[in-house]
Order: structure tokens, then sequence, then C-alpha cells
């Protein structure tokens, strides 16, 4: 039942061609998300500043290049994660404006640069090796409004390199920090900056790295009390959080 | 060298009893915190609003009365977790304000009442075994100065109650959801609301929960993108980094 | 809003003092669960056929006895499981028709005693350690209104006892198989009966056992097709799903 | 010894010239699964409603098209998972009436449609990711005489969806659940219908979601008393077990 | 239907009141473990030499009791593993000639002393610590006749010792190596003698040795050719497996 | 030193030429393997009847084919495990009378025939996607002079197949049981035999399977006691162990 | 065969009693660790500068204690680590130079206290909780003849305190850090110097801390290259390695 | 702030131009790694005896070429670890006295082979599946001014090959013990020298191997004292620990 229905209902209400009894028990027997609650889709993008991203893992080029098209139509902005080259290919021959990050693997289309975060979020990794989860966190970042810092090259067993680099860092908002290996990264911002750290576990490792639960583990048992966690490789749900850490 | 040093030495240079070369060498020696790099520590309260946080785990009665009673001289509010009965006990008996919630087995000194925070915070649970977890994180939460809205017996397998609370839900600025079993209220609330929400899994379960290894993996994996994560149990965590946002 | 809210809205309509434009928009911010919605617990009993179930372990005596006498002002078959002896005597202290069954740890209240399943169910084990869960089933099933065939010390390295069975198996609706050890019952069952076979693994072993972990991924990877599986040693989620197909 | 052996005995019993105890002495030597036992496997089809299906994985393709052919001398219908396409163009040469699933990778001869279940049995899923399990389930129930209402893109993280579906889901007699990433499909509609629901886990997700293992002990935790889980990616075992359920 | 009830339905057919059909049909639904198949449980003595044992975990001492007392009306020997002090008592109380092994926590009765087993058995442990488990071995292989050689504070470590007792090493027919820590014992004796070698990790260690998952892993993964492995701490089943073979 | 050094030392010492405490403190510091010791290595063949086997994993194909030219010259049979297609082409062109059997990746030279067992040994396995493994262990068999008695598709599901079997079971020395899945075979066997029982866990299956974890933990957790276990995949260890039972 | 019988061989020989075949055949059948073999055993005080540790868990206090006595006849300084107070009270009351360490649980005899290593080993510590891992540590190091800087409270999330005693750790041949939580220090530290790097994780931590688990893993997975790792809470062992290298 | 920025500063308190408050507030803000700090970097070669090592996973040719370009300016020797062939063409075309060793997947330049090692290094392996990590190793310690003795074929199940190397191991003052499988090999050795052993487990094996988790654990739970432990396959980092310590 949409509101047009609705309305046709509480017009027979008015007009008394329906009992109130009987308009109640329609009520309840109506789908309840008809009655407004399915603004939360219709909202979404103004809730959260951007539409539905694309998952690209598993998913065929047709496939992708469909669900943009339609996701364009009523939002400036998109971001597909994961998607291989050949599909990059298919969308950026349709769709003119979209960037393909290979690094990354993200695809982007980004209209409208409006900023919408208060400040400035950094994006830090140790490693070239966590260069590509770095970079999807990045573009999500930006497509999402946000002025973005990104640090590479900083790892704990050189922590000059931090230190020397903690200004920066102390001037954001939020840290996002992605790490490999033993993933320390996170903990030894999180003792030098008062802002909230963002952790991100790379797979990037070898042996009894676990193809990222060593990082993984070393983040969730931070001795640093600011610090919380996202899935290994997921550079997109940090950049994510962070931006609505960033609206606030 | 703290900086009655390092002025005796600036004022031998313009004295011209110390050449310049000699001190850029006494410079480089010094140990280089003693030059304002220690304000890391001193101004941390000023950072995040409190001290250093007492792990009672594991710690000796004697243990934590002596380290609350130094922490108190220079800040006016403590939080000890993991605290014991007989602890406890002790630290009342010294620490005449000092209050004890057995349920969360949290010591709290709560002089300075000043709210810190710029909007409500929600810390929702699914279930009564959750409370202990809840509870340590809304005691931090409000000694760390956040107005706090606890709503408890929420659980996804009954979700007209989450959805009979979801205006609370969207009126607070980031949701804490803690949870034990399967661990499916974050992905359920972070599909309600655009605030960030941090999930806490907690070690209540049996059989294949494994201790918390399944809400945690399964908050980790969350379809819905506005989830951090932090350690099983760590309620004090979760209400730490929320602060952190909140302030922002 | 209530369904006396409602009412009152719709006479609003009716009479003209609510133009119908404003009254969907009053009914778009209902709290949509009070549209009806809130059957979903209303009916709770009548869907399922009994009640909420106390989950005791982790909850204090007096708690448990609360909310068992709250449940029973509306239903008149309680189940508690988890429950320790100290907090069944308790709650028999109280509801004399209360029965506390130590092996299984359950309190259990059967006032209604109707049959409600179609036929009967068979539950299996194969050891006398794994009797505990067996009995949690049992009791389980039996509350919410099954006839049950109770079959211990069925084990497949004594295939033939289990063969020796084959009959009463065959003559049930749903079959139950507890095991702990390797947890071969429900795949030897499974071949034999064409019923669905729903798995138990039990925590009884020791070692690879790993408290639980090999019956149940044994189970998981039963060969045989008809065989589902529940969390290790909850014989109560097994009863309540075999109770909900019994009675189809 | 098959039956006219053992007639042949009996009226050698009868006729004298058999003594009853040199009788009984080759009665016990005789395999026994002659003595009528073999019936198990002779009205498997008849027990079951289907013959032995092919798990295509591992097998090369001519092994698959000479077990195809051979089932299908006394079966009318037919199921092969995890088939290549290579292996199914073989089998697609030679049995012009089998079908090809490619997203599914099941190859099915429907010649018998019959409806045997006694209700709906419906399938969720929450990502298209998760379709390819969710097929294969639809296409076994299918097979096995049962009407299907497949329903898609119903994910917890956008939960007006699936309450959307909530009538639907409610005229079913059993709910199968198909769901990766964090896997809480199973248990927010366990929590919204009185059938019993069947979880699947899926390996689709990333990370620390472990190639299945975190929805799969998502599932096994559920705080949903109605559900039962199979193994990871197993379409085929939970529309199986369902089709068991639904002729009942 | 004992061999009885078959004499009697081959004498009525013999007199012809029972048609043969119908006498197939009898046949058919007799439960066929009655028609000799039953001699599998009767015969278990004679065939591996000692009855069905006692595993005395999470078993009440009354009931070990009751087992023991039936199990030894037909038996002569008798083990129980597992078994605590207090068991032990009642036990001993009530059979005179019963022994209790308080570092294996095993109870024995051993009448018949025959020795069945063709040579010799050699039981090695590295560390004291491993002496439980190499002790239930003992007691294991004794009971069922074998001659056992035990060798004490053989570790790889000090691998001298080891080669000093090659030559006893290679008198026995079997060697079971039953060693914690990193579980190494099984390799090096395989690599030295001709016989095969049974190996017992035990859960003797600690940190990452996860209660004998690091010897066990070890000696699945031996790279001597000759070694079988049982679980962790299973002393009475290496000493139950080398028993058979030592009887070959 | 080898023996002609030796001999030429006690020489000297009859001669006078050497004194005894001089020969004692050579002695003391010859490389001790050299004192016969070496025998280990020479009498190798004899001992277990044949010679080091090639593990052909990760060999290139020149690597393996030298290494079976020098084994061939001093032993008349050979066993060549996991390789390839590619490997064994080089090795037939060069050695004409060796054998590839692709299905398990074995080349095998078997020039004497002899039979060194001294009676049958099973080799059951449950599903043809068990056969590699099982094929890799009889091929092992045969080749250290064994009659195999090789029974397939026995499975614990259709568990009349595997009665159907027992009195062939039952002839054996030893019974290897190869399974993939649950891994449930062994464990049926073992209560229906009373031979020594050699599990195989197999890496078919998935999911939760773990590449055969499910079936190894089952083995080892079986409630036979007459089951012993090897790794997974590892045909040919069992088959070696059980060659060695089958010569005492 | 020990000295004097080889003496006496070689008299023999040299009298011409014994023929040098037959004497060559007797040295064959030795038992060859007799012949200077031995040395391995009598000489390891001298290799490793201590004999054989007691480790005391899992052995009742008069074992300790016989073991202890037994010791100190041919050495001045023994160590007992995991050692209860109650093992402590009666070492203590027999041995009477006997210190406990009750954090530690080590009982330690330290007579002879030579330095024996060439520099400083640091013994660095995170938190409080890791103190008792550190201080076994500590004293090992101490009775093998090192001097010990111990440094605690030295944490990654608090750097400044680590890099306040860079100088004191840049001193040290060996730096040894222990850490529970997350693990950190070691990577930190082997930035920071170019010593070898000793990490021990701890079990202190909860939750997905895995009892050690989670330090273990970064621990092994270092950025740093100068880090090797030895057993979760294994404070001796960390202690015998270095050691051993600060004698080089 | 470089040096310069220093001396002019100082310059300028010199000449009154800045007052010495402010001067101390300049110096405060001054990123302190600029006052010397930065040596830690310049002075990396000088400590460690090599620059950073490239890591090869995962970098494309280019950028490997590029940074070992760039290395080569300041160091005379360069390392490159998991370098494919195609990576290794591209660098040997430019930089023409590197070498590639593609069983080990390492390019090398190695123009200063100064010898700064006091002693030998072991490298010992068990099998040829273990020398690719061997390899890595012993070009790492020759690299970085080593000389070694490398040692293969020597595993615990021919322990006679281990034992008659002894006299060469012990003439060394590191061992670096390289084991797959089950890992025994670093456990043996450590029983028989008093040099510190570094165990390095393989990802080589199969089934429960679990790509190296099996030697991990073993090598962890060694009962060998001077046993320590790096990553799976992380031949570099035992060569890198083995070079610090043979240079003390």
């Amino acid at each position: 039942m949409d509101q047009e229905q609705l309305r046709a209902l509480l017009e027979q209400v008015r007009g008394g061609s329906v009992a109130i009894d009987k308009a109640i028990e329609s009520l309840r027997h109506m789908p309840f998300e008809d009655l407004g609650f399915a603004k939360l889709d219709h909202h979404r993008t103004l809730r959260h500043g951007m539409p539905e991203v694309i998952f690209g893992q598993n998913k065929a080029p047709e496939h992708i290049l469909g669900i943009a098209e339609k996701l364009l139509e009523r939002n400036p902005n998109l971001l597909a994660t994961r998607v291989s080259q050949e599909a990059a290919d298919l969308v950026r021959s349709q769709i003119l404006d979209a960037e393909y990050f290979p690094l990354a693997r993200v695809v982007r289309v980004w209209r409208d640069r409006k900023v919408l975060g208060k400040g400035k979020i950094a994006v830090v990794c140790a490693g070239t090796a966590d260069l590509p989860v770095a970079e999807e966190c990045r573009l999500t970042l930006e497509v999402m409004g946000n002025e973005v810092d990104a640090i590479a090259d900083v790892g704990v067993a050189g922590i000059h390199r931090l230190l020397a680099n903690l200004e920066r860092l102390r001037q954001c908002r939020v840290v996002i920090a992605v790490a490999g290996m033993e993933g320390t990264l996170p903990t030894a911002i999180g003792g030098l900056v008062s802002a909230p750290v963002i952790g991100v576990p790379t797979s990037v490792g070898y042996g009894s790295h676990f193809h990222g639960l060593a990082p993984l583990l070393s983040m969730l048992n931070s001795c640093a009390s600011n610090v919380t966690v996202v899935n290994i490789d997921n550079g997109f749900g940090a950049g994510y959080s962070a931006s609505l850490i960033n609206r606030l």
C-alpha cells in the first residue's frame, strides 16, 4: 500500500464508506514499510551522503555496469570496489567520466565534489604492500566528501618516520591506520594522538600471518584505548565509518 | 635534560661559555623526550579528558589502591575495570567517594561531572547476559563526560523491540552495540541509523561460540558499512573510542 | 500509538477535524510497531506453542525465579535450562509444581500436557556421557507437546545396537541424534531413515575433541543428506526445531 | 543369498532335505543384507523421493555421464551438483532433456514433476553473491517435488526489505535462509516466523570471513531457537532436508 | 527373534503350517541382528581379548561400580580409565582385588594373566610429565596380555639416552611413543626401528602447545613413515591397538 | 673412520705401536656412526623391505628421475608419490618398466614381486572421490609385498554396503579405512572387526571440512578403540605402517 | 660398556686373546654412547654453564625436592620454574639457601655468582601484568651468569617511555622484550637497536587474545628483522638462549 | 629542522636576537627527529651492516628495480627476496653484477665481501624441499659478511646423518635449523650443541601440516632450551638475526 492507497482509505473513512474498525483492520494488514518506513531506503543517500556501493567481487562485468548505470540515475557519485580491469574497461566504455584505479581495484564516478566532512582524515600505512588497501580507503573518503592526508611508509620498526609525521597526524579528526605484517601501527599511533583511530589489518604477509589474522588479533588487543577495528583488507569500511565520524 | 638544563645551556651559549658546535652536540645527546616531548604524557588528561585507567585483572588489591591514590592526586576522576569485590572493598575503605559496580566489576570515582560530549551515546545490548559488558561501557562513557542512553533486551530474534527503539537510536551521535550469541545486533542497527556503530562482542554463549569468537567474526564481517569492532568483552574500549568521537 | 490512539485519529478524520494530509503525516511518524506489529510478541505463544524459555546460565537464582513467575502468569508451561541446583531449589520453594532434573540441569513446569505434535520424535544418544544433553532435549520436546522415544547407548562402533532399533527409529517423524566423541551417529541414522535428522554434537571427549568441535565438524560434513545441525550441547534447540517440524 | 536362494532353502526345509539345524546355520552365515535388508537401497527412491544425487566435484565428465545414464534407467529425475560447463556439455549431448544451470553449476533432469510437498518452501538470500547457493537449493527443492518461493536481496542491514516480505515468509512451511558475510539472516527470520528455519552459510566474504566460518558460527549460535544449520555452501543439503520436512 | 523363534518358524515351515512366502516375509521383518548378528557383541571378548572398558570421566562413582560388577560377571579382567580417587575407593571397597593406580587414574582387575601377545611392546616417554599417559598405556597392555618394556625419560633433546636404549627398542614388536612438548619422540624412534610405532601426544606443555595440538600435529606430519597416531592423552587407545597388532 | 681404519688401529694396539690409553682416546673421538652405526642406513632395505620412497611434490622431473635411477641401482622396487604426468613421462622414457598411475599420481617399478606379508590387508574407501588416496595406499602395499583386498564405495550413510563386505573385512589382518566428508568409516569398521584399523582422512569435502580437518578430528576421536590415524591424504603412510604390521 | 670394559677389550686384543675381527664385532655391538658419547651429558654443565633445570609444573613437591637435591650434588646453582608456594616451602625447608620468588614462581639456588656473559642483557616489559614472565627471565639470566638491565612499564602506546630508555637498550648485547596484549614491543625495540631481540609473548590479555596467540603471531610477523621468538610465557627459554648468545 | 637551522637558531641566541624563552619554545616545536634522531636511519647501514632489504613479493618488477638502484647509490650490497624470474631479469639487465638464485628467488649484489662475523654459522635442513628457504638464509648470511656451513639432508628420522655432522655443527657459533614436516630438527640439534639455535619452520608438507603450522608449533614447544624461532619460511629473518649474533 503506497500513499495513494492510504489517502484513498482515509478519504473513505472521512466519507463514511469504510467503518473505523474496518480501517484499523486494513491498516493492520498493510505492509507496514509502505507507511513511510520505506523512507529508510529513499533517504539513504541523504543520511549517509552516498548510495549503495557496488561490491564487485564475483560479479560479472555486465552486472556491475547495469547496477552502476541504475545507481547513477539518482546519485551523482558512485564507488565500486574489487573491480577487475576487464569489468572496469566495460564500465568506462559506457560511463565516460568513470575512473579506474588499478592498484585499489576501484571504479569511481565523482561528479559531486562537495566537502561534507568537518576536518581532515589521515590514512597512514606502513609498507608499499599495504597501498592497495590504503588507496581503497582514500578513494572512499574522497567520494564521501572528506579531505584526506595520506601518509605512506610509516612503520613501527622505523618509528622515527612515524614521529616525524606527528604534527600532521594530530591535525586530523580521525586517523585510519592500515597495516599488514604484525599490525602494530594503530597501537603506536593510538598512543600519540587523541583522535579516534580505526585499524585496518591487511592480508600482506606470509607464514603464520594467516592471511591477515596476525594483524587483526594484534589490533583487537591493542593496548591503546582509542582503536577500533574493521575486517582484514576492508579499506572501504574504514573509510565509510570515518566519513560518518567526520560529519559529526 | 629538563627545561632548566636546556635554559642553562642556552644561557651558556648566549654568554659565550659554550661554543655552538658543542651546544649542538649536547642537544644531540640529550634524551630527546625532555625537550618537550614529555608533553605527550603531561597533557594526556587534557587530550583525552581522563588519566590512565586501571586494568584491575591480575593486580593485587593493594596495588590497585596504590595506583588509584596516585592517579587521584592529579585527576578528579578515576576508572578501574575488572576489579574483584575484595579489591573494591579495600579501595572504598580508603577512597570514600569511590563507587563499586559489582555487575560490571568497575570502581569509579566521579568528582568532575562536566559534560564534554556534544550529544548522546546509545549503549544497546541484546540479553541480560550481556549487561556486565554494557555496564562497563556505560560507566566509562559517563566518567568521560557523556550522556548515555542505555537500551537493554533488544535482540535481532525479536526485531520489533529493536524497531520500537529506533527513534531513540537515531537521536544518538554514536551507537555502541553489545552482543554475545551470534552477534548480529551491530549489523541490524547499522542498517537503521546513520551514526557510527561500535560493536562489542561478548563471551556469552557456549559450544561453537568459542568464548566470543562467533560474534567477533560476525561483527567484523558485517554487511553494514558503518560498523567498527573492539575486542571481546571490551566495554571500556568501546566507551573510550565513542567518547573521543562524541567530542568531535 | 496504540489502537485507541489510532481509533481517535481516524474518528478525527471522519469528523473532519484532522485533514487527510495531516493524518497521513501522523501515521507516518507513529512508531510502526504499534500498528499491529506488536502482535509478533503477543502471539508468540500461539505461534510456537510455548513462551520464551529461560536460559539460566549466568543468571542469579532470584533473577530466574522472577522471570519464571512472570512468565507463568500468562503461560501454563515453563522451561528453564542450565539451572544450578541452588537456583532450582529457590524456584521450587515458590513454584510448587516445578520439577528439577539435575542431570539435564532443567527446571520444568508442565501444567498443560496437551499433545501438539502429530507423531513421535526419537532422541538417540551414543553414550551415557551424552545423556545430559539428550535429557535436555527430551524435556523440551515433552513440554512442547510431543511424544518422545528416547533410545540410549546406540553407538556406531557397536552398530548392531543401532540396527536393532531400526524399526523404532523408522516410526518417528523426526530423529534427534546426540553424540560426542567422533559424532557419527547422525550420519549412520541418516542413511537408515527417511525422516529429517537433527544432529546435536556434545562437548564430551578429550584431546583433539576440542570441546565438541570434532563432532560438530563431523556432523556438518555428513555424507547423509538429511542431517541438519545445532550448536554443541544445544539439546534445547534441537528439541525446539523438532517440535515445530512435528506440528507440520 | 537373494530371495530365490532363500526360497530354495525353505523348500528344502519343508521337503526335509535340509535339517533345521543346518538351515539355521545357513541363515546365520548368509550375507544378512540379502534377507531383505537390501530393501534399504531398493526403496531409497520411494523413501526419499529421488535417487542418489551425483556430487560432481573432482569427477571426470565421462564419469558423471556414466553415473547419470545408469541412474536414469530406474529414476525419472536426476540432480548433479558442482558440475563444470565442460561436463555439463557432455551430459547434455547424450541426455537431451538435461538442463544446465551455470550459476548453480547444477545439471538437472526433471521428467516427473509431481508435487510431493504439502506446502511452499521459501529460499531467502541476502546478496547477489549468495545466489549460486540459493539456486542450487531451489533446483533441489523443485526436483524433489516442492513449490518454492525464492526471495533475493533481503539482508539484515536493510531490514525493511525483510519485513516487507514477511507475509510471504509466513506462508511457507519451511524457510531456508542463505547468507554469507556475517550470516545473520536465519536469526532475523527465525524471530519472525514460526516455521523451522534451515541456515546455509556461504563462503562469500573476505578476510576474517575465513571462507564461511564467520556465518557458520553465527548461525550455530543463533539466539533464535528454530534454526538448524548445514555445511557452508551446502544448498543441496538444505533443500534435501527441507523436502523431507515438507512431506510430513 | 532369537534362535528359538527361528527354529520354531522353520519347524512350522517343515510342518507346512506356515507357507514359504509367509516365512520369507517373516524373516524379512525379523530384527536381523537376532539371526546371529548379535554374536558381534557376545563374542567381543573372544575377538579382542577383553570386555568393554569403562571410560570413567563424567560418570558417578556408583555408576562406575555398577558397570564394573556387571562386566566382571562374564569377564575375569576389567579396566576403568579416568577414575577419580573417590570412585576408585568405592570400587575397591566392593571388588577386593581391584587395584587403583592414581598416577594413571586407572582401576584394574587382573585375574586372568595369560600372555596373549607374541612379543614385547615398548612404551617410551620423554618426561616425567608424560608418565600418567604412559602408565595408562602400560596397564592396558598388561591386562590385555602383553609383556611391556617401559622406558622413561628418553627425550629427543638428549638423544643419547634414546640411542642407549636402541637394542631394547629393536627387540619389541610394536613401539608406543608418548610425548608432550614438541612431540618428536615417535619420529626419532621411527627412524631407528623397523617396528610399527604408535605416537601418543600428551597435553603436557603450555602456551602455543594448545593442550596437545603441537605434538599431535608434529606426529601426524612425521617424516618417519612407520608412525600412526592416536588422540591426545589416549594411552588406552594406543595400548589397545598395539595389543591387537601383537596378537597377529 | 670406517672399518679399515678401525682394523688398522686395533692392529696397532696388538702390535704395541699404539698405547691402550691412546687407542681409547682415538675411539672416543671417532665419528661414532662409522663404528657400525651406519648400518642403520645400509640395512634399511633389509629392515623395511624397500628403500627410501621418493616424495615427488615440489621436485623437478629431472630431479625425480635422478633419484629414481640411483635408488634402482641397489633396489629392485621403487615408489614415487605425488608425481605429475610430466615427471612420470620423463621417468618412463628412461626406466622402461616403470608404471604411472595417474589417479594416484604414483610411479612404480615393481620387479621383485615376492609376497612378504603374512595375510591380506583391506583398503576400504567410501566414495569415488577418495579413490586417489586409496589407490596410493594400494600401490604402496603391493610394492611392499602384500596381498590387497580393495573395497570401494562403502560409506556409513549406506551402512548395508559395509555390512555386506563384513566377511571380506574379517579375513584381513589389517584394515585401512580411507574417508573424507565426515570420516566415520574407520569407526564403523573398527566396531565390526578385531583387526587393527588405520584411518586415512582425505581432503575431499568443502566448507567446514577445512581440507580434511573434519575427518581427521573425527578419526582421532573415534569411539572404536582399535583405530589409529595418519595424516590427511597420506595413503602411503598408512600402507607403509600396515605393511610392517602384516610382516609380524 | 664403560671405559673399563673398553680397556679390558683392548688389552685382550694386545694380548692376542681376542682376534681383531671379533673385537671389531664387539665394538660394533657396544652401546655406542659408552664410547665417549655420554660426554654429551657429563659435559652439559660445562657447555651451557648450568645443569638441567627443573620444570616444576605437574610435579609433586617431594619430587621437586628430590631432583633438586640430586642436581645440587654436582652443580652449585639450581633453577626450578613454575613452582607452587607449597613446593617451594618444602624445598626451602631442606635447602637452606634456596630462594623463592613468588611472582615468578621460581626457586633458585645461586651459589656460584661468577659472571660468564660478556655484556649486559636487557629485559623489557610493557605492563605490570607481564612482570611474572619478565622476572622468570631475569632470574634465569642471573643464575646463568649475566648482568641484567630490567626495564618495566615501557609500552608502545606510550612510546616516549620506550624512547627515554633508548640509551640503556643500546648498551645491551641482547634485548629480551616481554609483552602480552598486542605484543608490539619487540618490533618497536627491534627498529631502534642493532642487537638481537628475543620476543616473549605472554598470556596476559582477554577475548581475542586467545591466551597469548595474538602477541605470538604479532611477534612472528614482526617487520623488524632482528627479532626471534620463544613460546608464550617462556621467560626461561628466552633467558637461556640470551645467555648463550651473551657468552659468544 | 636540520642542523643548519639549529646552528642558525643558536647563533641568534648567542647574538641576542632571539630570547632564551623563545628559543626553548622553538626547540620544543621542532620535529625532534631532526635534532640528531634521524641518525637512526642514516647510520642504519653502519649499525646492521647492510641497508633495508627489498621484500619483492607483490611488487612490480619496475618498482623493485627502482628501489634497488636507489639503495645501491649508498650501499655496496643489496638483497632482494621473493623475486620472480621476470623481475630478476629486469634487474639484471640494468645492474650487471646482480645475481639471481631461482631456487631461493633471491637477487643479490655482493660487491663488498668483507667478513664481519666472528665465526661460522651452520644452516642445516632436513629435506630437499626445504632447500629454497635454507638457500635464502645462506645468501642473507653471506651478504651480511658471514662464513656459512650449509648442511643438507639431515633429518631426525635418519638421525645418524645428523650425528655424523656433529663436529661441524659444534664448530659453529650459531646454528640455523630449517625444517618442514614435523619440524623436529631444531630440537634434536639443540640437544647436541651449546650454540644458540634458530628454528625456521617451512611450509613444506600437506594435510594437517597447515602450511607450516605443524613445525612452527613444534619448534615453539621445543624441549631444547636453546631454540628460538622465526616465522614460517622466513630464511631471511633467521639469517639476519644470526648475523647480528655472530658479530657479538
